[in-house]
């Protein structure tokens, strides 16, 4: 199976993209297509052993910045960047897949221009398993729609569903309507209007979840507008990074503490493990007519590594497929007989 | 000062409110009017030392329930509830601020009933005061209004900034508005309609801020609406006690970790002590008549005494004059020259 990853995208590219590239064409037998600045990649595939692996380099001249003002036009005005031509590459079926860690706007608009929408999908949203105590949580849209309609958001929770089911094997996964409160009538306008929708979904809705449901099990797929679910995930990422500092603090306070926390350093590294979302493997874009995978802008080689790998099951468990016949059977034409409607 | 305190109104009432009540008449010297059923109150009273203490009992009947599924209703029923009848103390002058841990939609619809908004005040927004590493950050609105418009949020940043500023002493506080990106043009169309608003506002407006930025010390005051900022309410919460318990599980795993951990109890107590959201005291409902602060649900007597602390100096400060001057001076009408109107 061959992946093409946009090597020159994230923070840290090429070199977290070719060590990941490398890492994985060995752990799962990914042929892996760097796309990018052939001489930046080659140089950085020879700081790796490199042998028996299927590894090959797609030249692309350009590379679309980061914090680049306006993902659209670029994306219209350099095709041959690493990003687009990486989509080209699942386009014209020489990929399976691709990834990429580079600009997430420029990510969801070479997807819509090369990929486009699988028939009856109103919008692509952007979905990201995070771990939990006990299990993990799908929560999408982490960011592709911020003004969101109720029939995108029950057809997020259809797609987010589909995914966990067929990529993790998970049977009937719990969906919850992210709001402020328990009740069918909590929420602002957006989230109670959703909720019939989603009721009338088939899937397992098991009505609204609050903020502190994200993590306590409750649900398996929990459903938002991309506004809210980007403030949600850098909040998420913004306290667990403030609490494990305050934690280093703390315990450097003084040589005693030093000490003893030397020897908790398993205790620590055991949290540490467990809120490590790099295992799983960046976020698949959930709509369009291709596996695509956007992995973190400052993703370590191994969380690319994991990224190429979820690109690769996605790919094996049909993920595509299922998506594409599960909105095709609840498309909102085929609801029209349903109570809410 | 009299402070009403409605008794009955936390999931522990009437224990937890009593003995903040204790706490608060002995370490600050407040009056507290303890409104609810005399005789539980009493039987509770009893139990503490309090000679010299300036503690009345306000017998009021009923109460209303903490799940009552239409706060606006049951307020107009019960009248003679210990929640409406603390804002009727502070309504008819002989109480100068209130204090309830009960349910929020009430105390929202009592707050409006008896007290009114202040003239030019589109919406009343509850904030809350957070720990963060180097300090605290205001959030608001964080339940009050699920649905927003862009002058109700404008509003919300100049009400927050004069709080802190004359609470806590604060000079000229940043004030944020919480989106998905730094630039002005990121965020819902909420948001960036938003933007231009606050901009005009005679504040430190110093952007847009993402969900990470709550913690790290780049903005005193945060503005977004009540719904993402009561999912982020909760989501904080919830975040931070899975991770104590992921962190008590890795701790007690085995003796020798136990061993280690009880050495360090200094470190994690001061840890807890940091991200205590108890002493912060409360979150007052700004924009109405009338100091009121609504506590936690779950307010312990040390919360429920620093909420009523918050209250007194609340009216020591003039918060409430100089929330009603603010608003005057930078009224919607007040601004027909400014560029972005």
């Amino acid at each position: 199976m061959n992946v093409a990853l946009d090597a020159m995208g994230g923070d840290n590219a090429p070199v977290a993209e070719v060590a990941g590239a490398v890492a994985a064409a060995r752990a799962y037998r990914i042929e892996v297509l760097l796309v990018g600045r052939a001489a930046e990649i080659r140089a950085e595939l020879d700081r790796h052993e490199t042998r028996g692996l299927k590894l090959d380099i797609v030249e692309a001249d350009t590379v679309i910045d980061m914090h680049e003002p306006d993902p659209a036009r670029a994306v219209r005005q350099k095709q041959d960047s690493s990003l687009v031509r990486s989509f080209a590459l699942v386009q014209n079926g020489t990929a399976q897949a691709c990834v990429s860690a580079g600009n997430t706007g420029a990510f969801m608009a070479a997807a819509l221009f090369e990929l486009k929408r699988i028939p009856g999908v109103e919008r692509p949203a952007i979905a990201i398993v995070m771990p939990t105590p006990t299990g993990r949580v799908l929560l999408l849209d982490i960011g592709a729609n911020v003004d969101c309609k109720p029939e995108y958001l029950a057809q997020f929770g259809l797609m987010g569903a589909v995914y966990l089911e067929h990529l993790f094997g998970l049977a009937n996964p719990r969906v919850g309507l992210l709001s402020i409160g328990e009740e069918a009538t909590k929420g602002n306008q957006l989230v109670q209007q959703t909720f019939p929708l989603l009721k009338a979904m088939p899937i397992n809705f098991i009505g609204n979840v609050e903020g502190r449901d994200l993590f306590n099990g409750l649900a398996d797929v929990v459903v938002c507008d991309g506004f809210v679910g980007n403030v949600s995930l850098k909040l998420i990422e913004g306290l667990a990074s403030t609490i494990s500092s305050m934690l280093r603090e703390e315990l450097t306070a003084n040589p005693v503490r030093k000490l003893l926390a030397a020897g908790l350093r398993g205790a620590f590294g055991g949290l540490r493990r467990r809120m490590d979302y790099a295992e799983y493997g960046g976020a698949p874009l959930l709509g369009v007519n291709g596996v695509c995978i956007v992995a973190h802008g400052r993703s370590s080689p191994y969380a690319m590594q994991h990224a190429l790998r979820v690109a690769k099951e996605s790919v094996e468990h049909h993920v595509l497929d299922r998506l594409r016949e599960s909105v095709a059977g609840a498309s909102p034409k085929s609801q029209v007989l349903s109570p809410e409607s």
